[in-house]
């Protein structure tokens, strides 16, 4: 039992002001720091010593509104919204509520932004006790919520001197299969394991954790690897925003074709307006082509095709099934085609 | 610095197969165990004690074939799908990529499934310790992904003896402020904690953490009270799920009003339209009401009338503004209401 790891907390460095030299503060409160040690430094107090903060009134519409356009100068798209929660992504690319701006643990006229570059912030840091004779890591973390998980944990936002992640590929396990999961956010794991030790009120901003066998460090890298980029997230949008884009997407549905439509696909559209549409509207299945007659002569039913016509248009679209639409004086014909 | 905490790997479990009684291997293991020590198990052990196996063909397409219908009966509902990735929400309320199930660490015919009740699991655990006189908490460990970043991380499927949360509210920082980052899920952090001493190979799947000073423990809660349910969850859906559920939500609009519509809305609808509407097709606005009219008198302005009046009734439902329709001779009217 002695090869486990220590998590160690850091007492003593007290209120940090911007100008601060963190790493001499925390050498002075921690002397026993050793090579080899993982520092991780609550990001509040990296960007107090950076002086990010933004002067606010201590209350009233003034300071709400003063919040807002904090949040907006530090938001690159807005993620969610329910009630008072907004959710953004910052101009880092970390998505967190109120990206990120605290108004806890600093006077009641300021507020307290991320780090400009947290990777930064570490390198810094770790430059800083490299001038002071100590080998160790550093990682700037904050506290994040998650999706499907109540309750928040620390994770990393800027690293120097560790990798942030763990490459299990290529391992195989004693029963010869190779490993399928792969890359373990370790920097984040010790993130959470500081916070444990830490006090949320500011005593305790920073832990040390003795006894890792860090992996490979490529410095340029950092903490920024573990921001997923949009593209790649199939959880880019709240899922009310999302739904919202796909009733938009239904408004402005282009008249494009490409492919082959899938007949399950089709028939599974015609099946999710059955009810909706008019009665008599007619649709009957050509090759390639579905078309729209209307339940009567009259003008009304002429507008009422119409409607139709775009709600069967949409519930395609909803199944990947593009059409183009050609109006003629009995109806209307959908050609069907591949991916809307 | 002596009241940090401890991660201790615990070594020499050996292969676990059903039936093992697995407080007795971990406490031949680890005679060393003491009162207060935090015990976190990977959830792959426990499974395998309880014999949550399914037995599936080493290769070939019956494998694939066998995995698929282990997942089905592990699914509650599919989150959302891309390539070769289905994350799922599981039975327990997990949302996991494959529902958790795993082919790592066991021989080539069988899956791992997860634990069918992981708190339940953990308070056995747990009971098995205070039988041989150890007052031990017990995590059942689990490794997961997350939105937004890069990276797995592992949290807790399972507690007993420990609560899942600390709460922080009601606190007050040093400078007066109430405490708004409320609830750490400590559970989560003391599993990310151990992972850092655990083996992906299988050979350390138990670590201690020692001198961590537990949360108030309600045995009956466990690590359950961390699933978010569904209906507050903003990310309950993939984004491209959540949109294909916006156009089929288009495509079945349903005829409704409630409230009062927004102006603001009701522009920002009329805009998002600009240039996809029937040239000529016409819209005046009244009293709570919109007037569309035809771009002239033959039976395909009437046809494309009705599709642009779809078009604007998804526009306006996608702000939040429901529509009822009226058909007549020469037009149609949309009578404005609140939340669609």
């Amino acid at each position: 039992m002695s090869d486990g790891l220590q998590i160690l907390p850091v007492r003593g460095i007290g209120d940090v002001t911007a100008g601060d030299d963190l790493a001499e503060l925390i050498t002075n409160a921690a002397p026993w720091l050793a090579d080899g040690d993982v520092l991780v430094v609550t990001s509040k107090i990296v960007s107090k010593a950076e002086g990010r903060l933004v002067e606010v009134p201590a209350d009233g519409p003034e300071r709400d509104e003063a919040r807002d356009r904090a949040l907006a100068s530090e938001t690159a798209r807005v993620v969610a919204r329910r009630g008072p929660t907004t959710i953004v992504q910052t101009h880092h690319g970390f998505v967190m509520a109120a990206g990120g701006i605290d108004a806890s643990n600093v006077d009641k006229t300021h507020l307290v932004l991320l780090p400009a570059d947290p990777d930064a912030s570490a390198r810094a840091l770790r430059a800083g006790f490299a001038a002071r004779g100590r080998d160790v890591a550093v990682i700037v973390s904050d506290t994040m919520g998650r999706a499907w998980r109540n309750g928040l944990t620390d994770v990393a936002l800027g690293a120097a001197g560790i990798a942030a992640l763990r490459d299990h590929r290529g391992e195989i396990d004693p029963y010869g299969n190779e490993l399928s999961l792969t890359q373990m956010a370790v920097v984040d794991e010790l993130s959470a394991a500081a916070d444990l030790v830490k006090g949320k009120r500011d005593r305790v901003p920073v832990a040390v954790v003795r006894g890792y066998a860090r992996p490979e460090a490529d410095d340029r890298a950092g903490a920024s690897v573990l921001i997923r980029d949009t593209a790649s997230d199939m959880f880019s949008l709240g899922t009310a925003e999302a739904r919202a884009e796909g009733l938009r997407d239904a408004a402005r549905l282009p008249d494009a074709v490409a492919g082959v439509a899938d007949q399950a696909a089709v028939d599974r559209a015609l099946t999710l307006v059955t009810g909706v549409l008019t009665p008599g509207t007619g649709i009957t299945a050509g090759a390639g082509t579905l078309r729209l007659t209307p339940a009567g002569a009259g003008s009304a039913d002429l507008l009422r095709l119409g409607t139709d016509t775009h709600r069967v248009r949409v519930a395609l679209a909803a199944e990947g099934v593009a059409t183009v639409l050609t109006v003629d004086d009995d109806g209307v014909t959908l050609s069907l085609g591949g991916t809307a």
